[in-house]
């Protein structure tokens, strides 16, 4: 299997829970040797966080999911040999990550100028919680706390209720798709021009970067950006755009001209809206919509709404997901063997040349590739 | 400005709306041309789709957001001599982005197939909304439907509530995201191998994927997951983590030790859960935790939290943020000089070698750079 993008490709992991490791995660499907270089005494924190208490031998399940297709280094980077040994390591590497906080890699003597000094092309990318400099530059960089501050919590949830978070560590994950995206835009110059480069992220960044409709809004507009009060979806579109109750369940409306919807729900009350009102009024018609789509079944109306040909969706949950024929078809899940049994995972979203982006490789034990590490890129 | 890593790299973006375009902005941020292939009547729809009824001239806001830094070629693609202008473009290609729906680009004769005849070389990116095979692969791919198919809307919102879709098109900038990385690895294999690629994603994969440690959580449990029923943050945390009510206003809380916790907040009761119940007795712990935390102000506790260096925020919003030094530092904002005025958007979030990477052109008018394209990069 020598055929992977990344193939042959060493990238040194400093990196705990999310963020980094899931930027480390994806490199490793697209087929480089990831290595965690891990603190001795427990490595990434992240073995000991649990998600709904579920362990795999002594590391969290989640950290299994994060961290399968890699290799483990234990180092205590406080300790001149083993910092040596990683410093002869970085000889050998292509690529660092870490998301230490601001002044922490500095300390180790591990800077981008330090490895630069020790091997001139690395690229070295690292994530911060808030950016080096300003005032949160030393704040925990965590997801929540990002998506408290960065007024992503305001996008969803219904105007008047309390902010909501999005159920899922978006900002880590999207933090980490951007550092894989620089790290191997600055691979591709590498290859060309022979230099390395010195990327920086954090996860504010990230989370205005995915907030750049709104933002882009937001500086062109002075009166403010509201949530619906009622089914909102997104708080830049108009009417009907959200989730709706129906007799029996849910359903999803998404753009779609109010007139044709009007037809489909058979409701003379919208047809009275113009199509600009679908801003000046959202809410009034939502509530409209609203009112209406609770009288029948969600097969009812998606009968209707398919008809007209609308952009309308049923909800459904995970179960209702993972037993549908849409799911099955796209293969998505995967095995990993562990010590301590097999574990089922989702792959790489990427297909490839037709071939889905799978590995069985699990995650490492602390230290469990030390010795062959040395042997391997150390010691010659 | 010859050192951005694309630098010299040509796209041609055959793409509509967020997704594609979204991944075409960041190749064009790191330094590549991409050039919109479009339709001569109206162009990507995008230009029509209005958020907050904003426009800049004739096109929307948001295309603006979505578009800048890039160039505008129309093509009639059922169009003979416009075909064979397209297909003579894409020997100069390096990328081509798609994302029409399974069986358009076929008839349009530009299937992968079709352009590898053309350019061997060719890096081919298509987004689906569900893949190309089952049920669902004719649905429309949009963002909310995804949402609402993927039990992504089952993330968010207290247990109890309707689903609740995150409040911005979160899986088509996912995606758009993993379309930038697997061109990108694609391009580093090409530059070692000399091989093109043909690349698959798919909305619903993708939306898949941002779950994953949901997913592998699931295949690992048999009962199932819920969110919290009060201050739901992510279904898969053990109390406390969520977004809570104070007197004054909103707080949140991460990950933390309960028992420390139980210290900052000065509770008994909280004293007496086990760490292992922050799982099994989530919703009671955190009603114990909302009843108290709504008796004094979000100052008074973020200073107790501080204190014992536990990971919790404030709650701002886009203003408080905008207002912030945090976000004044980082620089986010830049300008673009449209046919039509100034308008303010954000940055791209990587920066490299210390530069942030900002690029003042606007989006391209429809078909702009057709005559200049045919010039430089057809006629020849």
């Amino acid at each position: 299997m020598n055929r992977l993008p990344l193939n042959g490709l060493i990238v040194l992991e400093f990196s705990q829970y999310l963020s980094g490791p899931s930027a480390g995660l994806r490199l490793a499907d697209l087929g480089a040797r990831v290595i965690k270089i891990e603190r001795p005494k427990g490595g990434d924190p992240c073995r000991q966080l649990p998600v709904k208490n579920l362990w795999v031998g002594n590391d969290s399940l989640n950290f299994h999911a994060i961290n399968r297709n890699k290799e483990s280094f234990t180092a205590d980077l406080k300790n001149k040999e083993d910092l040596e040994l990683v410093k002869k390591l970085m000889r050998k590497a292509d690529v660092v990550i870490h998301n230490f906080r601001p002044g922490v890699i500095e300390k180790l003597g591990l800077a981008y100028k330090d490895v630069k000094a020790i091997n001139e092309k690395i690229i070295y990318a690292e994530i911060t919680g808030f950016g080096r400099r300003g005032p949160w530059a030393q704040r925990p960089g965590q997801d929540l706390l990002v998506q408290s501050l960065s007024g992503l919590a305001y996008t969803t949830g219904n105007g008047g209720d309390a902010p909501v978070p999005f159920g899922l560590s978006v900002v880590d994950s999207i933090c980490g798709n951007h550092l894989v995206q620089a790290v191997l835009g600055a691979l591709v110059r590498r290859q060309k021009k022979g230099i390395g480069a010195y990327i920086e992220l954090s996860l504010l960044e990230s989370a205005i970067g995915i907030q750049f409709e709104l933002f882009t809004t937001l500086f062109q507009k002075t009166e403010g950006i509201r949530r619906s009060r009622v089914n909102n979806g997104n708080p830049l579109l108009g009417a009907p755009y959200g989730i709706y109750k129906t007799a029996d369940y849910y359903l999803s409306l998404a753009m779609m001209d109010l007139h044709q919807l009007a037809a489909a729900l058979d409701s003379a009350a919208l047809k009275t809206y113009s199509r600009e009102e679908v801003f000046q009024k959202r809410d009034e018609i939502k509530s409209l919509i609203a009112e209406k789509l609770k009288k029948c079944t969600t097969a009812y109306w998606m009968n209707r709404l398919r008809q007209q040909g609308l952009w309308a969706a049923e909800i459904y949950n995970w179960k209702d997901l993972t037993n549908a024929g849409g799911y099955k078809v796209l293969q998505m899940e995967q095995s990993l063997g562990t010590e301590h049994g097999t574990v089922i995972t989702t792959r790489c979203p990427i297909v490839l040349n037709g071939k889905k982006l799978v590995s069985s490789k699990a995650a490492p034990a602390l230290g469990a590739q030390r010795e062959a590490i040395i042997k391997q890129l150390i010691a010659d």
